[in-house]
């Protein structure tokens, strides 16, 4: 039998636990997880392109567990009530080839994805950052501020959405944990003052949300809607003059905002400013950018999480999802035939 | 909600409907899907390999509906109890990206491999045929015995496996159902009068389960077991003299028998066959190979008759993975926190 967390056990976990601790700690499986690098099967994700979005797997393997996600990514979706993002992932047992653990992951993408962005803002934000900027404040906004909160102490937020309703959402879900919001009249105005500036918008175009000349010294950029062929969010001017954080260069040479520069330019990847191996932030006037695609290791860290998490509650049900005769040679002994 | 059919309910189903129509069934949507080979996303499935075995994501898409697959392959499994092979697989909504149907594999693989090994057959196999060798008893066996009746009419097996439990069981689940079956004392003693002969043994190593020297001119051979790269079964002698197809060229080049050839050595597609571009057996002494490795959209039309086949029936539950709040920008709203 294979352990199986639904949405609403997801949702339940979440509710019971709490997003920041559950942010946290997630920080602290990505940041053991990024920190075993070498460790990692890696593989850019395979991509299913069609004219509505994108359909992807996303593997890894540690070499003693297996992990993928199923996640799609369609734009157009909310307009019809859909989710733009919906996930679920699955675990496996290296040594068998059986699978472990399945998951919903519409929801834990979206933590794994604040938690992503909350270990690379401890390495590249600058020192006393106290407000953030958010352009865009779609599914993910919440979940973003809630990881700056509870990883940086960052209380004050400047937001801007194309969508009003959006917006209002976002103050609505969040004002009453003790944000301090305030409600932008465009991005230029949402920059005023901020140190980080999550960019989280979901065009599939080459878009601009952020303007080279908008941008001053010193701030980190957290752009996380840039992640397909196609789809980016900054000026190229403005990737030109700062420094360049990745999670795996391989894969976001494709999806992410670098798609957009020489196949050469440098970058460096996370897990090597965690390690030490290269600097991070080198001083108070540079311009770093998180070049946020997601990665499979994110998904591994999120379902290992999750599947320790839940260990030991209510929380999960057993799916008969694997064949498992008796005489392991008499698959067909499982008919009644 | 997901449509879930889970082990019990597939077991339920095939002995509901019988494995000779369901395969007779998979063989027809087969070649609907090879029928419209270029609307298919076509990429070689993606392996991870360990000491132990491998576990594989194998996706497709026709435009309007994905799907894809999980299975692993682990030649030690049956000594501990396990299966060598299980899998399961996912549809989605092409236009959405939400999944829409998710099942077990095990049971369907087997059913998917005996109809693509039979559907291969009925393009290659000489006229008038009427016995198969089998070499390999394990738990595909009974599946391509009654897919090559279901298909050819053939019911005279000659069989042979190392292990003499694995060939009496062979015998004790299909000799009832009407097959004359000779257990043979070796390999080449299997082949004696056969025009068809299977190979479908586990061993991840390159093996020669059938010498060049064994083997008459005008049989078919359905390769099963050479499926993975350092896992073959044939000798190369024997690959250069024969006429071979394979699924899609560009993964059976890593996985197949071929793998022992040259890179450009001359195969045909299945699909070429069937549609008429290129020609199946050209003489009655021509020595045919099908070099099965198991290809994606062969998954796919297994899914897609599956589906069909429950619609309407009590063989499926729901399963709640896919997170959908009401205002799909609002994901964060359905926690209760």
């Amino acid at each position: 039998m294979v352990t199986f967390v639904n949405v609403q056990n997801v949702a339940s976990w979440i509710s019971a636990v709490g997003v920041e601790p559950i942010i946290d700690g997630m920080v602290s499986y990505l940041e053991a997880d990024f920190g075993r690098w070498d460790r990692f099967d890696k593989t850019p994700r395979v991509a299913s392109h069609s004219l509505y979005g994108v359909i992807e797997l996303m593997p890894t393997s540690d070499g003693t567990t297996y992990g993928f996600k199923y996640v799609n990514g369609h734009p157009v979706n909310p307009k019809r009530g859909l989710q733009t993002v919906t996930a679920f992932g699955v675990l496996a047992d290296v040594e068998s080839g059986y699978p472990t653990f399945i998951s919903e992951m519409t929801l834990l993408t979206a933590l794994r994805t604040a938690a992503t962005s909350a270990m690379a803002a401890k390495l590249l934000v600058p020192k006393d950052a106290t407000t953030m900027a958010m352009i865009g404040t779609g599914s993910q906004s919440e979940f973003q501020a809630l990881g700056f909160r509870s990883v940086l102490g960052i209380e004050s937020l400047r937001i801007w959405d194309t969508d009003p309703d959006a917006m209002a959402k976002l103050v609505t879900n969040i004002e009453p944990l003790g944000f301090d919001i305030t409600v932008a009249s465009s991005a230029a105005d949402a920059l005023d003052g901020a140190q980080i500036i999550t960019t989280c918008t979901a065009d599939k175009t080459n878009a601009t949300i952020l303007n080279d000349a908008d941008i001053v010294g010193g701030v980190h950029i957290n752009a996380i809607g840039g992640d397909c062929p196609g789809k980016t969010e900054l000026d190229t001017a403005l990737l030109r003059r700062s420094m360049i954080a990745v999670e795996y260069t391989e894969q976001t040479r494709i999806e992410g905002e670098i798609q957009q520069l020489e196949e050469n330019w440098p970058v460096t990847e996370l897990w090597e400013i965690l390690t030490g191996k290269k600097p991070g932030r080198s001083d108070a006037e540079q311009i770093t950018i998180f070049d946020s695609v997601g990665f499979a290791i994110e998904d591994f860290s999120a379902l290992r999480y999750l599947r320790d998490g839940v260990e030991g509650t209510d929380f999960f049900d057993s799916l008969d999802l694997i064949a498992d005769p008796e005489d392991p040679k008499n698959l067909y002994g499982m008919l009644d035939v």
